[in-house]
């Protein structure tokens, strides 16, 4: 179905809800979700149905957006060229990223798989369209990089959209953004915030990979809340 | 419980835990969470309990972030003195966007409700610590941005968390990013990146509130799908 024709079904719906109300079974689940939502780079290669890919989008289009801006552009990149020339900037960045480690860090970090750009059947990648009329440019005068944050929200909405249907999401950011936007030849305004890889994931674990690497555990740190 | 026993007390947990599987019914609930969650201006002013405000700064701590970093550190705004400075710094920052707002607009613009700043009971500045050693920099050299992408997720994750929970959540973004750092007196490291206000939502709603107002529908446009 075209998106406007979507929407226009969802307002239909729309008009005969009700607010919905999130029992103790649905709060746990919920929990489960946010515990075993994983940052993935091992895939099963087999592609996803398109049926899927199309309501996962138009899940991550439910995300907030400062001024209701929806700044978010998908790009969908599947031509073997263009993987090909994503793998080649991630390498360059990455072997500048491993020179860049300490002497101690730097055989554990090198041993790191960081990405599944060779087997996910499922790439996107991810724009905020910097131009864009959307919104009026409400809420986003003196912080405009709310118009990029509103951009993460539809990637974690997302992200957690597909954990539901048992799929994992892994973002690569060990890119040089402005050469992805000339490999995917988008327009000047759209400026790249994620790189996505999706599929079938190899493994389930409720501990982050790069803990389970010994890189870097989860700490209690960020949960000391300052009291003002 | 102080953060370090309960990260002990979830690693206990987890030891004996199963990949969940979602069902359909939890896949709807969660569709309906997504399109029922909000960005909420008015809010019912009675407090929230300690243990539910503990619980959702817990949840959003889940969130995924650069090579592990957690860099979101949360400052609870109480002191009247110091919330009275964020409403005055929101007011100059508001007065100089509807002076920039053009002729056929400004009318509607002065009449928009933007925050909820007298009214929500649970003010949660987030900021983005921008010199955190965790993660040990993983992810970000080329990206440096994705620090602060990382502290929105968290947001994100709290948002959805409490609309689970009935209570609505507004991220005010009109403000002075360090005019309000100075007012809560933060290590000079920290970013602001939301100025979050929780509480009981006045009303419920599928439709985004700058949509009601005829401010700014929802568009298809960010679901034209890019190929290549």
């Amino acid at each position: 179905m075209p998106a406007a024709l979507r929407l226009d079904a969802f307002r239909e719906r729309r008009a005969q809800a009700r607010p919905p109300v999130f029992d103790a079974a649905f709060r746990n689940e919920f929990e489960a979700l946010l515990r075993w939502r994983r940052d993935v780079r091992r895939f099963h290669p087999d592609p996803l149905p398109e049926a899927l890919v199309e309501e996962l989008l138009d899940l991550a289009c439910l995300a907030p957006s400062v001024g209701n801006a929806q700044p978010w552009r998908f790009v969908r990149v599947s031509d073997p060229a263009r993987r090909a020339a994503v793998i080649a900037d991630f390498e360059r960045c990455n072997a500048s990223a491993l020179a860049a480690q300490t002497e101690d860090r730097r055989g554990l970090y090198a041993r790191l798989k960081l990405e599944g750009l060779r087997e996910a059947p499922l790439q996107l990648a991810v724009f905020c369209d910097e131009a864009t009329g959307q919104g009026h440019g409400l809420g986003r005068r003196t912080m405009p990089e709310t118009l990029a944050y509103s951009t993460v929200m539809a990637v974690q909405t997302l992200w957690l959209a597909a954990r539901v249907r048992g799929l994992g999401l892994g973002w690569v950011s060990i890119l040089n953004a402005e050469a992805v936007a000339g490999i995917l030849e988008v327009p000047p305004s759209w400026r790249l915030v994620a790189y996505l890889c999706l599929g079938r994931p190899q493994q389930e674990s409720d501990l982050p990979e790069l803990e389970r690497a010994g890189w870097q555990a989860r700490t209690a740190a960020c949960r000391r809340v300052l009291e003002r």
